[in-house]
């Protein structure tokens, strides 16, 4: 136990670079929600952690859905009447709209431009687009690139395929003394976007990397998959399983330099609800904590009414919330990271709580227990004492009555968790409290 | 159903200055808690609506009360000296004391004093008083006429009868499909005063109007009675059917250009509370909330302890809150029709909520339904869709669970209850929803 | 009844002098959690209010506590080599630390310096310091008189004596029509220190004149106990007694000119709560409402998890919220007669919430009595009323259903308590209104 307390700090500055790291390599991958981009993803992500990669054929039916054909792309561009690139996947791959059709054609700007998006209120930035379930082709651009198209005749090219296969992901289960799961998820179905969501794969990989040595209490899934079909798919596959997982946490847009904001369970008051509080008060930074809303990422799905699994999601800027979102903005640039580091610490310090939260039971329940004679209170009364707060002590003693946990008392007291967790060890030494026999 | 929502919205322009002209018709009339000005009123209303009229003789005993005798009034002035009217009953009939025993006889300026009343904080306006359950006889004047009495002998003069005879109050019910009452009340009693409460009379007429056209859920039950006495004899001569009432709003205090107040139920948290509540906040006007106080309106009877009927009152500016509350400055320049008019759609909008909330089960449970699909989702994920609301149908989705209705999930998603039932409304055409049975 | 209602008036003014007068007679004496100072305390009390004083001998083991020897002190001073006394007993009792063993010793400055406590930010205080539970000896003094010791052989004398003898306490009970009890406790250990806690002591010992002439539906116990020890061996000698508590309130720090404070029960909601906070917004006084902690005086024993009485204290300052707390500075001047004045008063009118809250009914559950008949409404409908409040009348009635006692009616009317009391006298005395019999 307190070997691995000590393990919990060890998430390092370096860490954060290399995070960072992670995704810089990553950004480059055409990734998609099947495919090629995917499984290279995962191959890199499992030469840190052995997650197990699984393929579901196209055409398996989950619940509402369909697994869909298996897309890759090699190559794209429009060239105009001199045959100069005026658009090209191999600058950036978000330039084509994800998922489309193989197109060979040529065809004046009209038609064309009915294929072309782009941004107008940011000029500069392309946004990312997709048409997954809809077989369409289309490329993304700036409005400025956009704005110089010229009338003209223009050879249109997507070396893309669009046919059966798999669609592929990535698990790890890290078995803990309990069987209730902790399920952590993030998405890799993004191309070039790097908050959005190679943040999340990051942290969710050294997540792993963090938990994977320590002795758990609850045991842990990661997953990395696409968004939505997905997560879906893997609800449809792993249904006999659901009732183990407690709760969880979707990881997105965790390396943006805003502040953090955790996006609660769809019931709002649970365990990890009252544990991602504490940490983002106990911390003393800056962070919003807004209420469950059925729109956002795979929550959606693991919180839909059939299943109403216990999910939040801790965030720095959300989805949606700032401009760069889904957009060629969303770059090396944008994520940092410090920030990255700084989310990874709270996602540790929410495990921290969740794994060593307990209730206990003050041997002393009448009357205080004499602490002085113990070693553990100022022997001369009005002093005030050194190291272990003597407030900490006196709030674990009073309401370790059976009905509060720790997490319960810190919340009560506004004494940061570690503080109280440091108290309740040390009457715990002193034979002051014992374990509550139903917790766990 | 479609065409019933339809009509929900004939609510035009046009009726507020109906609502108008009906005041201005009925202001003239010296109404009471009985008599001719009762009567002469309700027939003027059941030009409009079929309501059925109701006679209680006095003496009948109504809980701890009694009908009171009738009382009529044909003419009542103050001469002085010179045979000058200097008090005339012809020019306001808020200048007899209501209720007044019938009086010929000369005094002296000190005797009619004692029964003169003022309002020295606002010299131009002439105070309503009454005196219903102790024999008395009085004047009300301005205090600026007031002042102008010189010694010497008065001539006073109230033709008035007071004998047994009847209480009068006219009742609309229009039943709907169920049994569940709604109780829609306003006070007929009042003589020349617009906003306390022809205003209610007028509104409460024009509802009725709007919805006896529907086809509806609730049976809606409207009452226009003399205020207390009218409803402690209603309650006793009804009190069978008490139990039926589901919930109940009292009109008054509509017209003027305050904003909208709503005073809660008793209880405060009722299917009515919510509706008003998020009617006012989907309004986007500013509006006052207010709790329930035992003072005040028919509310006080209706939610007496045995019955605590779920009664709010939806008003402007509350009764006793504007200083020309009870004076002859509460005139047909104080209402105007565009706020009778909004206050009538306010009303309507309320009973849109009633009628149309219910339960829904979303007939995919587990995860969500493929919208995309059906037609009705964005098919190029990552564009804004036009037209129905992509958020709306998520939370109809996700929320219709067999607890929250559609009204909760208005509530609890802050998005307008229009669009939300709008949601529903596709969802349940595309077979993605089904009604709870349980709900009605 | 109504005689026992007149009695809670009686705190007049002369009351904060008298308070003041008692502090100023037992400032001089030097106290301890045992000992003469605590006797001689206790004897000057019993002048006023006839306490019982308990004498519990040393040795004797409470829950995890055990009685300690009694300290007993003639004198003490530290000489220089000159002879002179740079710190004297006589001077203030608060020079020596509190419990300090025998001394008798040449010392050089070094050696002294570590038995010396001072407050480097307070420069002209003495501090107050003890050490019960480790035998030790100590000084304590200004620092400005700290800074003056030079360097040389000091003369040390404690003539303290540390023996088997006893915990000394008063108490007094004051028996009512139940058994149900509310306790009432201050802490007389404290030497001459005045706000903490001889203004408990004068508080409690006037509280308890005031109620003992009264015919009380409570029963009320005072305890005038060392603190923590104190408490401890009460509620070990008196376990099978604690059921009948029903809630309490420890009596300290309620002589300063600071705004009054209210620490709530552990449980938060308690009728005590309510009545304590309905005193404070009544009053229309600056006042503090804060949540329990399990630090502060008694109530950590008192409301420790074995017991959980409901003891909730109301103070001026809190202990150790201002800086005077624990010095020399806690003087005859930091207490004012108008302030222990004002918390007497404070006090009663909480007992008088106690002592005469109840549930009613209302003999006219359905719709309102007819009030105007028996005499105690306006007959003239519009008029302001003089006298009992119109609006408490209707409050009481329609709230007097069996579920709401008239402190649920003031606190949710927003009406002072003593308004609705008297409007619940005057319905019963016209027969309105009946009390709940299962109320007491």
């Amino acid at each position: 136990m307190a070997n691995k307390d000590k393990k919990f700090n060890i998430a390092s500055g370096a860490a954060g670079q290399k995070m960072y790291n992670l995704i810089k390599r990553l950004y480059p991958i055409c990734r998609s929600i099947t495919g090629e981009g995917a499984r290279e993803t995962l191959k890199i992500i499992s030469q840190k952690i052995s997650i197990k990669i699984h393929e579901v054929p196209s055409g398996t039916k989950v619940f509402d859905w369909t697994v869909p054909k298996e897309w890759n792309i090699k190559d794209a561009y429009v060239k105009n009447h001199n045959g100069k690139k005026v658009i090209d996947f191999k600058k950036s791959n978000i330039h084509v709209l994800n998922y489309s059709i193989p197109v060979k054609k040529k065809m004046k700007l009209k038609e064309l431009k009915s294929h072309l998006f782009t941004l107008p209120d940011y000029p500069d930035w392309i946004p990312y687009l997709t048409s997954y379930y809809k077989e369409e082709w289309g490329f993304c651009l700036s409005h400025k690139e956009f704005k110089k198209l010229k009338e003209g005749i223009y050879e249109v090219f997507i070396d893309s395929t669009l046919k059966k296969g798999n669609l592929t992901y990535g698990e790890l289960y890290l078995p803990g003394r309990k069987r209730d799961e902790i399920l952590l998820t993030c998405y890799i179905c993004h191309p070039s976007l790097c908050n959005d969501n190679l943040s999340g794969v990051a942290l969710l990989t050294f997540l792993a990397n963090s938990l994977k040595v320590l002795k758990l209490n609850y045991s842990y899934r990661f997953l990395f998959i696409p968004e939505t079909i997905g997560a879906i798919t893997w609800l449809k596959l792993n249904e006999a399983g659901v009732p183990n997982i407690k709760l969880g946490l979707v990881v997105t847009c965790v390396g943006d330099s805003g502040d953090l904001t955790y996006k609660k369970t769809r019931a709002g008051d649970t365990l990890l609800d009252k544990a991602v509080e504490k940490v983002l008060s106990d911390s003393g930074d800056q962070h919003k904590i807004i209420d469950f809303f059925p729109s956002g990422s795979d929550e959606r799905q693991f919180s839909s009414p059939g299943f109403k699994l216990k999910m939040g999601s801790l965030m720095r800027t959300p989805y949606g919330c700032y401009p760069e979102y889904h957009t060629s903005a969303d770059n090396l640039d944008f994520v940092k990271a410090e920030k990255l580091q700084d989310s990874l610490n709270k996602y540790l310090e929410i495990i921290y709580i969740l794994e060593t939260n307990a209730k206990f039971i003050s041997l002393n329940q009448k009357c205080e227990p004499q602490l002085g004679r113990r070693g553990i209170y100022s022997t001369i009364g009005g002093k005030k004492n050194q190291g272990i707060s003597q407030k900490a002590l006196l709030w674990v003693l009073n309401f370790s009555d059976g009905e509060h946990s720790l997490l319960d008392i810190a919340a009560r007291s506004g004494i940061n968790f570690r503080k109280i967790k440091e108290a309740a060890d040390l009457l715990l030494l002193k034979n002051l409290l014992k374990k509550e026999n139903k917790t766990d």
